[in-house]
């Protein structure tokens, strides 16, 4: 059986979901959509095997602040990682997907596959995403590198675009990545039928994927592997050396090797995806009552529609509103119509400005 | 001189701005409107002299539970009142009356003039209110049982209305006391303009009032003499006999007296009043910024029009709302939509239901 080696990125510290996600417990470290949190589903869907693939233990790529509680959730789940990769500061994902290679290649051999995975996304058919994986695989041990498409259902300006090419396995060559486009481009890709959402979630062979980066971004390849040579181990934790790090381009997987190899290839994976952007986007993909709320926690909704209220403590009231998002926290307290939810990131920005690390 | 003695009914616990307003600090000991608590305003705006007239120190008339936090109020102020009349539990505005004829007359003669002032109204026009007060001492002294009128400048259904009769000095005979009306009703009263919102503002020489109580409520005025002489007395508090209060009649003072006696009068008030009766009332009397927000604690708005944001505490963020208020306390948070304030109310029963009297 081939080995498939789960590398969960779970570095971000993203504020979209402020004021629940803060730098030391982000929103992958929040149980979101379900009783366990965002990390801990990514961890248990690819447990096990698959066809003729059989998962290995994760690999967990994070920041120091989030050691703690990420570890705690996944030694509650009895998970245990085969290393806790710590980044002393972020160098974006091509240096992930390379650390990545290093570290399966060597406890794995040149042979092991990379399944690159966000630690914040929600997959709702979880089995649909393990075919998808599966038949990633299959390329992947082939010799391509595999970013995974969803089929857009909308015209989102917020994603990256892939446009496939011919037929190869149950996949398709890629013909062009496209940046984010303006809502024109996106509503023609849509029509178009040949575009897919590019979800960032990649799997490659360690040696593939190190063969790709020597040519197209060796100083990233370079710098990673001297910081994984150099790391300091204790048990699993993999203390990445900030030196070597330093010296490593900070640049995307999709811009480093994705947009320039010929080995690209695209899986289309319709997994009822959702990169839980933000507080609407978890409205739109929970469960909700007979009057279209969604409640976690101790709340009361009287006359309200179509709401999202989370607390994580305090009694929360929602009267007579339609079309909102209320987030109380023990310090902070988000009220935000869904259609404007992208608009946290100003409150966040002015957080900054004011420099309220307490609350960020 | 004659002396007007304020005497401030403070014990009230009202639920309609929860959830700031709680038993134990109900809306009249929180800075609602400006720098000061209700209560403190309200004791600010009848010190030294008006015309013929000289206010005294003021009686308040409060619970126990209130006791502690409203005499800081008073001390921070410099004020001392001469009596903290402690009702064991409330009896109505009719008993209030009376023990409050009791004491003033015990303390001041029978000519003393007792002005009855709930604590928890919000009056913009501090001078004009002075003027009304001492037009309405001159009717008092004259004999007459006075209540104040608000001229409406809307169809509220939500009040009492008073209809005036013949001219009596500054003021007016009563023709008739109105119930809360529908609303065919209050838009027929306010096109009228002979009809007053009743403000619940009462004044009376302490001889009088005994007078007309002994006619028209005699239990009341006999349980609350008992209250008043059997009463505990510790420094400035006096706690009422909670036995002899028993046998008190629980009734309004509009209704054992003033729609009864030939003796009443209402003086009209244009004051700029407003009994702080909801969120959205305070939302109403409140310096606006150029959007018509209002900010109390630490508050960002991002793209938010004619909205109310109240923290005790913590940080708030409203982005993309209208019409919203927003409350949050250390243990509650409060969402509504300005035109649904009165349900408030919904929330606090479902508290009562559920027995939460950590939170009411």
């Amino acid at each position: 059986m081939v080995q498939i080696v789960p590398v969960i990125m779970s570095g971000g510290s993203g504020t979209r979901l402020w004021p629940l996600s803060r730098t030391a417990s982000p929103k992958q470290l929040h149980a979101l959509v379900s009783e366990m949190t965002l990390v801990q589903e990514t961890v248990m869907r690819v447990t096990g095997s698959e066809g003729d693939y059989v998962f290995t233990p994760p690999v967990i790529i994070l920041n120091e602040s989030q050691h703690e509680l990420a570890s705690r959730q996944l030694d509650a789940l009895g998970v245990a990682p085969s290393h806790y990769v710590v980044e002393p500061f972020g160098r974006n994902t091509a240096a992930v997907a390379a650390v990545a290679a290093e570290v399966v290649e060597d406890t794995y051999g040149a042979d092991a596959l990379v399944l690159l995975l966000p630690a914040d996304h929600h997959i709702r058919d979880v089995a649909a995403f393990r075919r998808a994986i599966a038949a990633g695989a299959e390329l992947a041990a082939a010799g391509h590198i595999i970013t995974f498409g969803i089929a857009p259902d909308r015209p989102e300006t917020g994603y990256g675009y892939i446009l496939r090419g011919e037929p190869v396995g149950e996949g398709y060559g890629v013909s062009a990545f496209k940046e984010k486009p303006d809502r024109a481009r996106a509503e023609a890709f849509l029509a178009d039928g040949r575009y897919y959402w590019n979800a960032g979630i990649f799997m490659f062979g360690a040696a593939a994927a190190k063969d790709e980066m020597a040519r197209y971004c060796p100083q990233v390849l370079d710098a990673s592997a001297d910081a994984v040579r150099l790391a300091v181990r204790e048990g699993a934790k993999v203390l990445l050396d900030g030196g070597a790090l330093q010296d490593c381009p900070s640049i995307s997987f999709d811009y480093a090797v994705m947009e320039r190899t010929d080995r690209a290839a695209v899986v289309p994976a319709d997994i009822g995806w959702s990169d839980v952007g933000s507080w609407n986007a978890l409205w739109e993909i929970a469960g909700k009552d007979g009057d279209g709320n969604v409640a976690r926690g101790d709340v009361e909704f009287v006359d309200t529609r179509n709401s999202y209220a989370l607390s994580d403590g305090c009694k929360l009231g929602v009267v007579g509103m339609t079309d909102v998002v209320v987030v109380a926290t023990a310090d902070a307290v988000l009220v935000v119509d869904r259609s404007a939810s992208q608009e946290v990131k100003t409150v966040v920005e002015r957080l900054k400005a004011q420099d309220r690390t307490d609350l960020l």
